[in-house]
């Protein structure tokens, strides 16, 4: 045996998204590129905002003396200020900038706090469907992942989650705008979660923590509010990323927000420093930390996806396929017009349509598109769902 | 109980490198930063080279479409392509693009390696002193360290070695030029171990792998050769940093090499790339990725650091220190003229010295010294190291 066990046939069920991905490169180099519609990846298409061109210019051109050394593991005080401004400002609170950390994405924060909370057999509730890569981050430090259906619409089921949570749970893991659903949690919805955290954590006398997966954060169409974990919930951490809001998911920086009303919170923010050292971050991209310091108010233009959902949800109604319209994010999870999924994505590869079956999500009977894409993709592959759709008929 | 019981434990005993670096911001903030000679961290204060800034601009101004995306988790194809045609010219070896995984510095290759590797309980071999997080590195990923002395002049110790491996060694884990102590492993060292390592791999009929954490293989001083270990030993893997050849610690970018020859390579390779995406790296900082491909043969100016080891090396030997005059790297790994080097070091803080006590590194009796700071540090530091050894005579 040459490498890890566990690697070694986590490889044999690699991720779908994955493969999909590989067998798109192929078809583009078979038929060309435009002739191929790859819905199979989240990598965004639009570009970062003019800001961030300005920025980096202007501190290339700076760039005299010591710039890119390490920081503090947590970060450069003024990105972590920055940050703290921010959050403060949008939703009326009062972290300081040591309730932040700068982490290499949101990946990198989940990691950072799966290894700084969990003890082995902790448990972590993830609701359906899940973004593919949380059963990894969770396993990662022994912990166990007790998955929940949600309800038709996708927000989360209270009732279910009651049902799921017993002594060794640890954390409830929500990512709102979600992947692959593109559902914003209601206000309402959050409220009814945290109550029910609040009883828990009294019942078992423990801390239930609610980490919120944002990447997506300000993704969102038809002005629909998101709601504030760190408001709703004191036992929250955020987990974020600048790779969708400022589009440059590739330079690996987002940040971990904790609420200042956790008990302990030093301790917790002492984990978190300590294991994005030892998991081998040591600390976010310096140039990236000192760059997003001048963007916190910059965005990429969210009408573009806006106009991009519109015309797909459009196109994909007409053709009559079905699926719950997505409030943010850039993902669509339609119904496949077969029970088998697997099956369908297979039919629609056939017209060189590539998407995700909902199997690999934990959503079997669904296929994902990620219509971070250009518009020609997918006005030209209209034809391809429509002749689709009606070959099971 | 808030977060995991074993970040609780190790945040108690937090690194003692750490903990200079903080008491030394302290007294900078109370005696002024020219009063402080602060020799505890290493944090290069070489610009790095010309060429870097001048890339930096270039692609900066350049940055027009999707230069921010995600790239291959193993990195993008042009530049693993650089990296295996350097190390190819280097030593005349035959890697191809795909033997090499861009990585997030050093620190990120070692953690993606173990987590391939590891099964837990599997042993990897340490050579003592080390460096401070090694034995965090590999317990994450379940596995346990054995420490093995090494000889008078830090050179590694063979018969050591072969008293240690059993048949749950998985690795050895090697560091040359070596940080603390400055050792550069020669060729014959080198061959003897790769000897043992074969005979031991078939002995137990499993590879029992060598893995060189190299983030300093071109900081060798009086023309000094680091040889290779990929040339010396089929079953070895490369972890590489450019923060110290280019001077970028803070933005997080390196690399890891495997050897062809490893029987199953392409499992490894796979698990390796599995494990920089599940473990939240990802994919290496796009922007470093692009640059380094131009700056695979730039470097920092060596003689730099050479004359801040020769300024220290004087200064100490007239002061009465002894220690073994570093080949590579930044450090200097003195002898502490009490055995008590904790209580040694502290008898240096009150001169306004920093230097980390040996023990941190699993060398008691020793201190290190990390050099990468102005001249002027060392030249009013000399004072203080005097007075100190005098106060133990």
């Amino acid at each position: 045996m040459t490498i890890a066990q566990k690697i070694k046939l986590s490889i044999a069920q690699s991720s779908m998204i994955r493969k999909m991905f590989e067998e798109g490169a192929l078809m583009k180099k078979k038929y060309g590129a435009d002739k191929v519609y790859d819905f199979s990846l989240g990598n965004p298409n639009v570009e970062p905002p003019d800001k961030f061109k300005k920025e980096l210019i202007n501190i290339a051109a700076k760039n005299i003396s010591m710039k890119h050394g390490y920081t503090p593991n947590a970060g450069l005080a003024e990105t972590r200020k920055a940050i703290a401004d921010k959050v403060n400002k949008t939703y009326g609170l009062k972290l300081r900038a040591d309730h932040v950390i700068v982490s290499c994405g949101a990946a990198g924060a989940l990691n950072v706090i799966f290894k700084s909370l969990l003890d082995p057999k902790d448990e972590v509730i993830v609701p359906l469907p899940y973004f593919v890569e949380y059963p990894f981050y969770i396993d990662n430090y022994g912990g166990v992942v007790k998955f929940v259906q949600t309800q038709a619409d996708f927000s989360l089921d209270i009732r279910a989650i009651d049902e799921s949570i017993n002594k060794r749970t640890k954390v409830i893991l929500i990512n709102s705008p979600n992947n692959p659903t593109g559902k914003v949690y209601s206000k309402k919805n959050i409220m009814e979660l945290a109550a029910l955290l609040r009883k828990k954590s009294q019942e078992f006398n423990k801390n239930i923590y609610l980490v919120s997966d944002e990447p997506y954060n300000e993704i969102v169409y038809d002005n629909i509010e998101v709601p504030s974990v760190l408001k709703a919930y004191e036992n929250s951490i955020v987990a974020y990323s600048y790779s969708k809001t400022l589009s440059l998911p590739g330079e690996r920086v987002g940040y971990i927000a904790v609420n200042p009303k956790i008990s302990e919170v030093n301790d917790l923010i002492s984990g978190l420093i300590l294991c994005t050292r030892i998991l081998g971050f040591v600390n976010a991209p310096v140039l990236m930390q000192r760059i997003i310091v001048k963007l916190q108010d910059a965005a990429v233009d969210v009408k573009i996806y806006q106009r991009k959902r519109d015309l797909l949800c459009e196109g994909l109604t007409k053709a009559g396929y079905k699926f719950a319209k997505p409030q943010g994010a850039f993902y669509l999870f339609v119904k496949s017009p077969i029970p088998d999924d697997v099956k369908f994505v297979k039919m629609l590869l056939k017209k060189n349509i590539l998407v995700v079956p909902g199997s690999g999500f934990g959503g079997p009977g669904y296929f994902r598109i990620a219509y971070c894409v250009d518009d020609a993709t997918i006005i030209n592959s209209m034809k391809g769902f429509e002749e689709t759709i009606n070959d099971t008929r």
